[in-house]
């Protein structure tokens, strides 16, 4: 079988489960889950075992590092899995949920019901927990989901894939509720975005290589692509809050999407705050790249090029330029953002209203770190990731943003003529 | 120039009015919208000589019939446009409410606020009148707009624009919020749709020949396209109320995306319900086409063929089928359905349940007619459309769905470490 055919095979078997999933009651769905956390710590050597041939692989094709810490699966690991499989059966079924309701003069009576998107296909990359994360939440949702991991994570992504069906069948669900692309080919992901009519979603987590080979999708994408975050501190700051935000928003996890890139300091007070800033940012293994009043003030400064002002980093790197005005911080923002994150600080009620208003990012922040930007953070109880998008869904997304929604209508014989 | 470089350049003009159009106020867009109403009924004679010019070339090109019906402005038509218009001005803002709101355990305050989605293209055929409903609608809703008719509507859409251009000078706003394509030339929607970066969203309101046109697009689509609604007549159904229903949501309209096309009877009552409703359908010229019970009970009905339980008549014919239970109902309509509108008829509790819960349409009725599928008749006080779409907007649109959201959030210094 080719893989343009096997592929849209194994999307038809999601397909056909999603129905059956929709109508799931709650009670069954956590009893997959129960049923799931139980199985993967039974099976903690099996999955260990899987990913050690996954580990062996990787390093004798030279891989180290990064690629291989993000690979890696140990005993605490695994706990992690499960117990965050334990973590959605507490979350609230959103299923049948009434959004709003109403009832007109004639008397029909409108409610705006939660129900799941259909099926959902997941793209990520390395981290084999995603293949248990991503179908705990698409599938308490009520959600078919098509899992599709990278070619580095197979073995351990197969054998987590096997117990998720194994779940599903001992809650009396369709197994091919959670379909896995077991093909590592990346022609799979090009068949993928070309059948709108058998996937409604996909959500990608990965980088520009995957952002690339997903161009032109005719299915919908949920991705969580750039985030190039600013702090934007005020002259009317409390500076020892700004320091202690700035730190937070550059050190506390540099390789994370809604970690500060580019700070912006305001002219009036940027020669008290900037030095104390940078000797702190410095101990902590920060690189300043600053324009030129920067340079002037900050003598580890190196100076930033262009470039550098549309760089995310997401190292121990910080741009930094000093502003003249409220009005310029939000410019610079809106040119060089990308509308996941930015912060202002400042005690100026005005000032933090002009920014909340006119800073059109998915989080806007006044007083506090971008950090924040996080399922967890917001109180989600889950994390099923952060959306770059503007439609559907926007920033930190929990349960509620893996359903949509119909409208049930009650009537009495109401006609309209 | 090409029209590649003229239609970008066209975009580009609407991207760059979209921040400043995000920020407008109320008073600023309503302001907008009570000169355009008044600037519409000033200029009638401008308008119907341009619509003359339209109509003449459409005689002359050979267009009859209800083409030339969509076209044509009247005294009539371009006073319910300036009212309509008004009503727009009456509706509440939405940018700026707040969704929702709750307080983080770290004293973090998150506010979800509606803010608008940017800029919104509106793609449509013949009837002039959609260049005043669009535009009213989505720059109330904050957004800016394209507004690209078609070529058979073009001297009365430009003279319509230019009235828009000045209402919006006369409020303060940038007449490019409003940015009409006046290129008549289909290669601009090919244009339009690979350029994600200058466009949010496009709503198409169009035929086949659109959605064909805009198969493959890079930009997000809430698109309107196929309608094809059931009622299913319970055993348990109240008879008289359900000829009612069926009478209306066949004949009230049958030209529109929510009236019904294929009608599903439970065999008991068949016998006892059809005959009379088909006696009071034949009156109304409504040509009936059965399967092979149902053409032995009805006497006018001729069989009817695979493809007709699967075609949008859109016409004054209806496909009628007996079934022997609820869960065929629902297989029926899952296989045929275009999941925009369907309805039971029944006074069973329980089978109206089962009906709301698995039917996976938009709008799903109990003992309603389908008809009701329409923003003006939910309550949202306009027509912006009505979603095929499942993300986003699903269903009859108000102005929130021209909407998205951001989030803001207020500290006091919090940091994640």
């Amino acid at each position: 079988m080719n893989i343009e055919a096997e592929t849209i095979a194994a999307l038809e078997r999601a397909r056909a489960a999603a129905p059956r999933m929709a109508l799931a009651t709650t009670a069954q769905k956590n009893d997959f889950l129960a049923q799931l956390a139980s199985s993967i710590r039974k099976s903690q050597a099996a999955i260990l075992d899987a990913n050690a041939a996954d580990l062996k692989r990787a390093r004798d094709s030279g891989r180290t590092g990064a690629f291989v810490e993000r690979l890696t699966l140990d005993a605490k690991r695994v706990e992690a899995m499960a117990a965050g499989v334990e973590q959605v059966a507490q979350l609230a079924d959103p299923v049948g949920t009434v959004i709003e309701k109403w009832e007109r003069p004639n008397g029909l009576r409108i409610e705006k019901v939660r129900v799941p998107i259909g099926v959902i296909a997941i793209i990520y990359e390395s981290r084999p927990n995603v293949t248990v994360d991503a179908a705990a939440l698409t599938l308490k949702a009520g959600n078919a989901v098509v899992l599709r991991g990278g070619s580095e994570a197979l073995n351990s992504n197969a054998c987590l894939a096997a117990l998720i069906a194994r779940a599903l069948r001992h809650a009396q669900l369709d197994a091919n509720a959670a379909t896995f692309i077991g093909n590592p080919d990346r022609e799979t992901i090009q068949v993928m975005k070309r059948h709108p009519e058998l996937i409604e979603l996909i959500i990608p987590r990965g980088g520009k290589a995957l952002k690339n080979a997903l161009a032109g999708s005719a299915v919908p994408l949920l991705p969580h692509f750039d985030g190039l975050c600013h702090t934007y501190v005020d002259r009317a700051a409390d500076l020892k809050m700004a320091e202690a935000i700035c730190v937070d928003a550059k050190c506390s996890r540099p390789s994370v999407c809604n970690s500060m890139e580019n700070l912006l300091v305001h002219s009036a007070i940027a020669k008290e705050f900037l030095p104390p800033l940078a000797a702190r940012l410095t101990a902590a293994g920060v690189e300043i790249r600053g324009d030129e009043r920067v340079c002037k003030i900050v003598a580890d400064a190196r100076p930033a090029t262009d470039e550098d002002w549309d760089t995310e980093y997401l190292d121990l790197i910080l741009s930094v330029k000093i502003v003249d005005s409220l009005d310029e911080a939000i410019a610079f923002i809106e040119r060089h953002g990308s509308r996941l994150a930015d912060a202002i600080v400042t005690d100026d009620a005005a000032t933090a209203a002009r920014f909340e208003r006119e800073v059109d990012s998915a989080t806007v922040y006044v007083n506090a770190s971008t950090r924040f930007t996080d399922g967890f953070e917001f109180g989600f109880g889950a994390e099923t990731g952060i959306s770059t998008n503007r439609l559907h869904a926007r920033g930190p997304m929990g349960l509620n943003e893996l359903t949509t929604y119909k409208y049930v209508i009650r009537g009495s014989g109401q006609v309209r003529v």
